[in-house]
């Protein structure tokens, strides 16, 4: 039985003081892209967990100043026909008569909100992953990490976090080589922010791509944050919370070894287990 | 002494078991927009905490696909005068020749992500909550609440976590009146997503704006959420964890109370403490 939400994935689970490697069942929080749409034109595409979408869109519409309330929206509905694959992740706002829709001065256009566009009616995950590997190749196998070292590397995360240690809410991201040499950790207030620092360092230092290390971030693991990992050249990302259901998903397209729970020498592994010496 | 990265704010402790309000000092982290661009046209404004903002911006057009390597950049520079307010906000990237600017397709300008867009060189915090303030006015004062609802908000946002219960991973927010009355939680992978169910779902029943009200968030507190309160006219926001210095400094401009690592009755209040009875 799943909850509303929630996904059933195989995993494989290393459990501290034991080699063993088990595998079992377990939920992780569905992510979908969502594609907010007015009068058919594209406003956002938001990375949400399906359901209560139209609460989502009168929310997002509020805060960002388009409508002052009910009053302000004729009809709110997903679009597409009901065979369309992600018909359910595209969803579409008719503004009561006199309400202006937010227009960029510049273009035009509507001024659109986040990092992913498309142009039929039917965004989904397994098109977001398609769209994304049409330009950025899976990863090639091999490369092997000692588990200890992605244990390691996450302890070396908490201990380089002096914004963290001094505020209690700050995200951080560590590059760490595969034989366990460490290589870069930023800290920022977003994750995302941390991982394009980590990223960027590396870049700058004329050595991207970044085959044989390993990204590890405090928190979740988003499709954002194994997204930037392919593009990176990243084989495996380890943090020590829960990835989303879409980070497992691209993980496993892309051949990127996605480790979570990363906590006093156990882990969960989510895809590319066998670059894992347990 | 502060850590880069941070910053002293003046707060409220209201310990565990007693009555007194105790004022000291903190540390919050910084969270600053900063604006991201290509020859001189807007790509990008993602809040960040300042520093390391070149490793940022190449990370970031690394994972765009924009560039594949440093040797695609001939530079990047903060632009602005030495005396522009922001200037260390705004950063400018100038392409390798030949190297293709991510242009829309149907716009023919640069395909813009993110949701803030300024048109001056020099974004900076006071200036984002300048350009929101001037759009939604600040709350009026009034209103009290308990500092026992508070507590039990967040404690009864952890009761209604169903997905984060069976995956450890996802985030939720609730709505619950100044009388202690739950009104409203939902989860969703994204902690902004989720605040915009819950003041959606209020939408959707007539019932905005949401006056005499309080907004729990699970994590910490980003200029985002308060942004998404004021709008809502929610006064009061409180989570487990800590604010952004931007959070702290829109809450203040804006009349909302800010209350952060709320925990087994102990809190600390960023902002209109005279809301919270001890």
């Amino acid at each position: 039985m799943t909850t509303r939400g929630t996904r059933p994935v195989d995993v494989v689970r290393l459990a501290a003081g034991s080699p063993a490697a088990t595998a079992r069942e377990d939920e992780v929080a569905v992510e979908e892209p969502l594609e907010i749409r007015i009068s058919g034109e594209t406003l956002a595409v938001t990375m949400r967990t399906p359901g209560s979408d139209r609460e989502l869109v009168l929310g997002f519409l509020l805060a960002e100043g388009v409508i002052t309330g009910a009053g302000d929206v004729s009809s709110v509905v997903h679009c597409g026909r009901a065979t369309d694959e992600g018909r359910e992740n595209t969803i579409d706002v008719t503004l009561a008569p006199g309400v202006r829709p937010p227009i960029d001065d510049e273009t035009g256009m509507l001024a659109r909100r986040g990092t992913l566009v498309t142009s039929a009616c039917g965004v989904c995950g397994r098109r977001s992953i398609d769209d994304l590997l049409a330009r950025v190749a899976p990863l090639p196998s091999g490369g092997r990490v000692a588990r200890a070292v992605i244990a390691g590397a996450i302890e070396g995360l908490r201990e380089r976090q002096p914004v963290f240690a001094r505020t209690g809410g700050c995200h951080a991201a560590s590059l760490v080589g595969f034989d366990g040499r460490h290589v870069a950790t930023f800290e920022d207030v977003g994750r995302h922010n941390a991982v394009d620092k980590v990223i960027g360092s590396r870049v700058l230092a004329g050595a991207a791509p970044l085959a044989g290390h390993l990204l590890v971030v405090s928190g979740r693991s988003s499709f954002e944050i194994v997204q930037k990992a392919l593009a990176a050249g990243i084989p495996l990302v380890a943090s020590v919370s829960a990835p989303s259901s879409l980070a497992v998903d691209l993980a496993r397209r892309a051949n990127v070894t996605l480790a979570g729970f990363v906590r006093e020498g156990s882990m969960t592994i989510y895809a590319g287990a066998e670059r894992v010496l347990p």
